[in-house]
């Protein structure tokens, strides 16, 4: 679990809370001209004159979202930032700050909440956003972040759910369903590890789809690149729990049907491959998989020429009228997409 | 645990993720400018221009912040929320937004999250606060709320913890130490309750206490009589952990000490009388008792006129060029104070 297991270890209970806010936040560098203050105050003080505000949250729980036994802190940690500030590009904006919660069980030792900080501050760094303040408390038992993020967009750039138009087609960025597989791949491991603990994990060959799962980005690049591109999303939305959900909510806020096809959606040979090799169709790990931080879009038909040619962007299908909301399959069948979601209550 | 025990339960594994969240957060009503979009899309919408964006975050853990074999779970979203405005309160600005955040086992059915959404809306109502969004997840066990609060300020208006110089008074509003002894009162009734089922809890005559405790107020009457008394506080922070952690506070970002006394500290009668049957010194409840959600600032001694016959606000000591940071007793001792914080772990 700690990345450093031969480190010496500090019991929570030996600092008080503030000493260990201090020893997590001491690292903190701003880099956002709007972060007036970050952490040590009551609130944190954002200017963001001239631009309208994002903000954004999600919840983290051990054993729902992630399982300690295999994902690594410092992953934790950034993969926490990032889903949260996926949300912020989403809508078009640029993330700024976050505002942390973790709330640990005294089973963790103090090194274990400073490797989930590093996490978070190396995704702050790299996305070029502040941790400007937040809340450290013990829970009865397991681990829990709450991540809210910050961030700004200029008036009349905002890109919603609820903006596509008949007509218009649906784009994907990246590739989608190895997120899902990388997550097979470590409860494979996990359940060959339980049964024979001198098993060696085979993580060979698997690299793709592992860091899909335990390391996504968000696609700052793809709103940088539409921006450069002059391509004005009608429609937007971030992929974290699967296709199929996402497509919903896209035609429900905006009020449409659309048509996707199967033989458009980018996927990995690896994760096509594994798939295969665990008996699933890769169309459902796509559809149902979730948590690949690719954005999915709209754009109006007279775009098209702009994006046709990106390795980045691919167009899967486009806006109808009214319902159905459908997949053609590669065998010419329509199916109709559900809603997924969590299921884990 | 829930207010109407004879209702009708719903599991949450019935409803979908997105029909619990349209059920919770169907009956939201916006009544700030500033919120452009609130629940429904990847991120929020404020547009706060012209002022300062204030952020703070809180969560509160079952088991360690709350305990519902006593707190109803309309009471326990409610306090979710003021103690979080609180924080913007605290640093003289108007709470505008919310984002929550839920994280349930499924031994909570869909009621009992409408009750939690009952409270927290309620809240919102009363200080004109917008439910804008948040995450709604299941956890492997017990409840954890996390709320992020969101606030504005003028430019030049924010009182930060760090503003107070030397010879400035120190101001109480309300009174201390009664949270803490609600807390007593519960926690000894729940004692009894445990030895013997059929004793009905002794609650009467401590209504006081218990309502400090379970259905706190944020102090924006006192945030608009400063204003309106022309009193400008040049440090402030609320009093969350207690008297002393919050002192400490204020003395060291400010980097100065102070002297405080005893028998100026604004204590109620119902309060001081349960100490007494607890057999605990008042002045401890007030000092690491925590949870009243007063402010604590300071004043220029020119702006002590304005102040000094209001019976909602105390002046308890003053701040001095260099530490100690001290307490004078009734019995005329000085004690230096101690930060406490939580000590949860």
């Amino acid at each position: 679990m700690l990345d450093t297991p031969n480190q010496e270890k500090t019991q929570l209970s030996e600092l008080g809370e503030f000493a260990l806010i201090n020893r997590l936040t001491s690292s903190i560098k701003l880099s956002n001209k709007s972060t007036l203050e970050g952490v040590g105050d009551d609130a944190a003080i954002i200017n963001h004159s001239g631009y309208e505000t994002l903000v954004s949250k999600d919840l983290l729980v051990e054993g729902v979202h992630f399982d300690l036994s295999y994902v690594p802190l410092k992953h934790l940690g950034y993969k926490a930032v990032v889903v949260n500030i996926s949300d912020i590009y989403a809508m078009n904006g640029i993330p700024t700050q976050i505002i942390a919660g973790l709330a640990v069980s005294n089973r963790f030792p103090v090194e274990a909440l400073e490797e989930i900080y590093e996490g978070m501050l190396l995704a702050c760094n790299n996305y070029k956003v502040d941790l400007v303040g937040g809340d450290t408390t013990s829970s009865a038992s397991g681990m829990m972040l709450s991540i809210t993020a910050i961030g700004k967009v200029k008036k009349g750039n905002v890109v919603k759910r609820s903006g596509a138009k008949p007509k218009d087609l649906l784009v994907v960025s990246g590739d989608l369903g190895s997120a899902y597989m990388g997550l097979q791949v470590l409860e494979r491991e996990k359940a060959a590890f339980k049964s024979n603990p001198n098993l060696q994990p085979e993580l060979q060959g698997h690299e793709y789809v592992l860091e899909r799962q335990l390391k996504p980005e968000a696609r700052k690049d793809i709103i940088e690149l539409l921006k450069n591109l002059k391509v004005s999303p009608t429609s937007m939305i971030d992929i974290s729990d699967g296709l199929s959900s996402e497509i919903m909510h896209l035609c429900k806020s905006s009020d449409l049907g659309c048509t996707i096809y199967e033989d458009k959606i980018p996927m990995d040979p690896q994760m096509i491959r594994l798939a295969e090799e665990f008996g699933i169709n890769p169309i459902t790990a796509v559809l149902n998989g979730g948590e690949d931080y690719e954005l999915l879009f709209t754009i109006s038909m007279g775009d098209y020429d702009k994006i046709k040619h990106n390795p980045s962007l691919t167009a899967i299908g486009h806006m109808t009228d009214s319902k159905p909301i459908q997949l053609i399959t590669n065998a010419d069948q329509a199916i109709e997409l559900e809603a997924q979601g969590w299921k884990a209550f």
